[in-house]
């Protein structure tokens, strides 16, 4: 990677000050001259350091009003384009990213996440759509994702553990090319889902996990997928911090 | 209609204590026995009446516990269906019905709804969905929803007044043909519409209005339809309280 010009690295202090939440929505950035001064650079460089901004969608400049720092839109999720043939899945950097990676790619922020494989009894809500049997285990890979360092959701995916026994899904780790092209390849493809949206208020584990702020409800969303015998496969249940996600769907008449 | 039998009408009392929270899940409705005595009627009628709540999944009965009210579960959305040839506008009692009431009187409840209609200059979540230039005026049809009596969800639909002035979606009432049918009469039919989904805690106007207990968020749910020149036509909003509905899809893969 090149290494950061003189700007950029002014432009990254002012994005981490808006992201950290130490500047909020309709706060004013420090002037020009004020910037100058701080970060001991020419007014150029800050003009255009405040320029990447601006075409970031993270604030607006006025000349009366300055550099204020926008509403900040939550991240559009669109559960369909998952189901495509992936022109979301694109290489970067020698990866296949998948489509939160993508998604938050897209708005110049970096996204992360950490990975926990464990075989459990899953709980009743997930055993009864994966229609396991008592006390039948399965595998859940637990996902807590991360935007510009901050937690921002997580992705818990079950499978049967018979099913996927041996495989790399109960292993621990990443699966650079996808879980469902796993199951693809175990003979489950998956060729229809069900997505179930509803919202609650945070269990106290998920304000700790997500350090939600008090009073923000979560948007819970739960992808059941089915493979050609109409046997559930997969459950992806995702909890999304209410202020921070919008999630889409596109549907044409018939 | 035919007369109600004795049964039915116990069964209906029994109904409306756990639908008015009077009796709430995981209660005891009163034994046989006390039921016999308080509706002066025979064991055999308050077993049939008994059996009506099984079926509905309003109770369970077991020796050991007796009659107990279930979990009540969340109304079931299919926001696609509304766009198919409608299956689910089936004549009842001479009149269409909509998802809604359709997905209510499933359940063996009763649906209803109060509706205003007034030209407005739209919030700007609106006004920009629907594409209005500045100040331009759209006529508003609020829905506030019932089950059983009770405020149940609202839905708010928004034209743009220059594509339906004259038309009877500028005139109070219902209609009966669906406010669609009007709209593709007039010469735009929806054929693609973006639904967004997301949540939020209830602003005061709202938990009025749906009588909300404290702490329960809702979900915001927008449906924006576009004609054949791909021109936003409609933005239907609905307020759902969350733990009251769920939204569901299903998708295939391709």
């Amino acid at each position: 990677m090149a290494r950061s010009t003189l700007y950029q690295l002014v432009a990254s202090d002012l994005r981490r000050t808006i992201y950290s939440g130490a500047l909020g929505p309709g706060d004013q950035l420090p002037t020009e001259a004020e910037l100058m001064t701080t970060h001991q650079v020419s007014r150029n460089t800050v003009r255009l350091a405040l320029g990447e901004l601006v075409n970031e969608g993270l604030v607006t400049r006025t000349p009366r009003r300055g550099t204020v720092v926008r509403e900040r839109r939550p991240l559009l999720m669109h559960p369909q384009r998952e189901l495509q043939p992936r022109p979301e899945r694109v290489r970067a950097d020698g990866e296949y990213r998948e489509a939160f990676a993508w998604a938050v790619s897209q708005e110049g922020r970096v996204p992360s996440q950490e990975i926990e494989v464990s075989i459990v009894e899953p709980p009743e809500e997930i055993a009864s759509r994966l229609e396991l049997a008592d006390e039948e285990l399965a595998v859940v890979r637990r996902r807590l994702r991360f935007v510009d360092g901050q937690p921002y959701n997580t992705n818990d995916s079950y499978f049967p553990l018979t099913l996927v026994a041996g495989s790399e899904i109960a292993r621990p780790g990443d699966i650079v090319r996808g879980a469902n092209k796993v199951l693809e390849e175990l003979g489950h493809r998956q060729v229809r889902v069900v997505d179930d949206i509803w919202a609650r208020m945070p269990n106290s584990a998920e304000t700790e996990r997500l350090q939600l702020q008090l009073g923000t409800p979560v948007v819970v969303y739960v992808r059941v997928g089915y493979d050609e015998e109409d046997t559930p496969v997969r459950v992806a249940m995702s909890v999304l911090p209410a202020d921070k996600h919008l999630i889409r769907y596109e549907l044409e008449s018939r």
